[in-house]
């Protein structure tokens, strides 16, 4: 039996926040970052409130320190507080943010767009993922006089109601109306429901790989995205890649290269400005026109201030050749907590690709002990999140890994003993 | 003959800009920020891109300054560059912005806008104005398990397909299959309706006061908004108002508070900040646990910075009692300006609350005039918009306004000499 290498942490301080939180907010903290979306489990384990964060750690109310491996839900990449991009969106605040005629750096940006991103002719930028997925289903059923879209089983674009499900609250019937959906990696599903809906058909919209919560992760098939090119052109269906999740991470050219492909319409979100508030979609030449056609503005999409943000940011990516070191990275760190666990006796299971990999220890049918792992680890100043993926960032250094490997090993340590 | 006291400006910079952003963003400048959104008429008036920005001004790409009324179409409510505010955001930067779980400032503002807002017993944030009219009419149909939802005729709640028109690109008809209107100001309709369609109807949603682009702003009548509540309690239906245009600048307890009534819900952007990104919906205590149970979250939605800097704002326009500032600027300068405009022989019509003051010249049945006028002025360096409502700025000084009277007299005689 293993000594404890560290006292487990408390959460007093997060714990009266959240009661005032409750007395203000709707549940407290709603959405993805709340306790109530399913992900914290079991909810003791994890803090609820923040007080700061640099580079690959954040530390909660109580002072606990977190080497922290969900980056914010994906806008992390650089490292939290990166001063190169901090200091281009210090800049730019001296000059001008939201003003009555966007500044110049908007084109800037676009053009850095346009020249990074393999498939992208032009840019259009909004606030939320949600914008540009909702964006890039109009601009489909704009440019096609077609109503349906086809989703891909298990899918998540935000939450605007017509990407919701119909017995979720507030969502309509005539909201999903024109939703159809097949499972993931399958050509002959996609093909029966382009041909049985031909003609119908605007959209096939779908992440670049299946990073789905509570299930391992799934890469695309060898041929699975130039099967569904091939499908979406002869069908006239305009295929969008939502990349919120995984863009930045996986290919500065974007994902649909990654994958070899090109799409007609690719959704940015989160790493796009190290956290700063951007979305972007890009897209091909034949939808630029249609896109122009559509009415589809908000209050602070010229904010200057996250263009100037985003250019640093991606300009540092392509220094560091970041997608290389955060496959490298993620390689090396899911390799040594799977041997931990199996030094354990436990077999714990990495799928997805390295930069965002997913966790699940297979040792029981329940997700009772992969959930007490993770808890282990939270309690213990890593953070990991029990079933969704999670997302690497630039700052990570090999002696962050040597230290995530050290808890993790702890933690299996601990509910190995509990078994 | 008056002689010329301001050399008009040119664009050529401007220009130029717009010819690269043409090449990489769809429309150059899309939305209401861009030319080809009807108010910016003429087109060669305006210029199209700034470069700085501070206080009641901002500088375009040619070095042309502009005392602005436009106000980034709204945020810019203290100041541009506000020093306060900015600070504060600053000081927030440095310790966190987007982190996996929120900072606890969130809570913070939260108990600031349950405290400020009369009719707000809890606050949920967005980053568009959008998110929350959305968020607004889900929260309404979950909580009445109906489905239409009664607009003003001349409404604009953003650019969700369900706020759309059907013969918009991109909309589909079940998008707006259960979109109803009325006429502004008039209780019978509104009453017709709701007994027509008793029972089917979730939600009524109304900006305070119509503020609609290419027409006269419209106050309620006596008794109007006393009247809606009625007929909204009678009828169990849920009573939503958009504040994300006149938000802040005309009662600080809410908009549904200056017109004497409380709202069910009331949806924030743009002024809560001062240009940092940030929207929120306040509601009442009746409808807390449904918005708790709907899936609405996203990237963004927790960034710390703009907690911050909202606070900062909000506290600032307090201690300023900014909409009285707004009231006694807008009515002297909009008085300013007709008795100007009848020292031409021209009739200038002010409509709207002054802090929102939307200006007509009405001595043509075209709007020929008018834009030729507004044209005049901004060449000269007041930026006035042909056919939208103009927003105030609590760093507008008196010498800010004369100036602002001064040239708007010349054009005005440019104009009359042209007739």
């Amino acid at each position: 039996m293993t000594t404890a290498a560290t006292t487990p942490f408390t959460y007093a301080k997060s714990l009266e926040a959240f009661e005032r939180a409750r007395r203000v907010i709707p549940a407290g903290i709603p959405g993805h970052q709340g306790p109530t979306e399913g992900c914290y489990i079991p909810r003791d384990a994890y803090p609820l409130f923040s007080s700061r964060a640099e580079g690959s750690r954040f530390w909660d109310l109580d002072g606990n320190e977190y080497l922290d491996y969900m980056c914010g839900y994906g806008p992390n990449v650089l490292g939290y507080g990166d001063p190169v991009v901090d200091a281009a969106a210090r800049r730019q605040t001296a000059l001008e943010d939201v003003v009555t005629i966007p500044s110049s750096i908007m084109v800037d940006l676009a053009e850095l767009l346009v020249d990074t991103v393999a498939s992208a002719d032009w840019a259009f930028f909004a606030k939320n993922g949600g914008d540009t997925t909702t964006l890039a289903v109009m601009t489909a059923r704009a440019a096609t006089l077609r109503k349906k879209v086809v989703f891909v089983k298990g899918y998540y674009h935000g939450v605007a109601p017509w990407t919701q499900k119909l017995d979720y609250p507030g969502v309509l019937e005539e909201d999903v109306a024109h939703n159809l959906s097949v499972p993931w990696n399958d050509l002959d599903a996609l093909e029966a429901t382009f041909r049985e809906h031909r003609g119908e058909i605007a959209a096939f919209i779908s992440t670049p790989y299946m990073h789905g919560n509570f299930v391992d992760n799934e890469l695309p098939a060898e041929g699975y995205w130039q099967g569904v090119r091939r499908l979406c052109d002869e069908h006239g269906v305009v295929l969008i890649m939502d990349d919120v999740r995984a863009g930045w991470r996986l290919d500065l050219a974007g994902s649909d290269r990654h994958y070899g492909i090109e799409a007609d319409l690719l959704c940015f979100c989160k790493a796009i400005g190290n956290g700063y508030n951007l979305a972007a979609l890009t897209g091909r030449e034949s939808l630029r026109e249609t896109v122009a056609s559509l009415t589809y503005t908000g209050s602070y999409w010229m904010s200057a201030v996250p263009f100037a943000a985003s250019i640093a940011t991606i300009t540092r990516l392509k220094e560091l050749d970041a997608p290389a070191m955060f496959r490298r990275v993620g390689s090396e760190l899911t390799a040594g907590l799977v041997e931990s666990a199996a030094g354990h006796g436990l077999t714990l299971v990495a799928s997805g690709e390295p930069a965002l990999f997913y966790l699940r220890i297979a040792d029981d049918d329940s997700l009772d002990l992969h959930q007490r792992w993770v808890a282990e680890c939270v309690k213990r100043g890593v953070w990991f999140t029990s079933h969704h993926n999670h997302f690497l960032n630039a700052s990570l250094t090999s002696a962050d890994v040597r230290r995530t490997l050290e808890i993790a090993d702890e933690a299996f340590g601990v509910v190995a003993r509990e078994r």
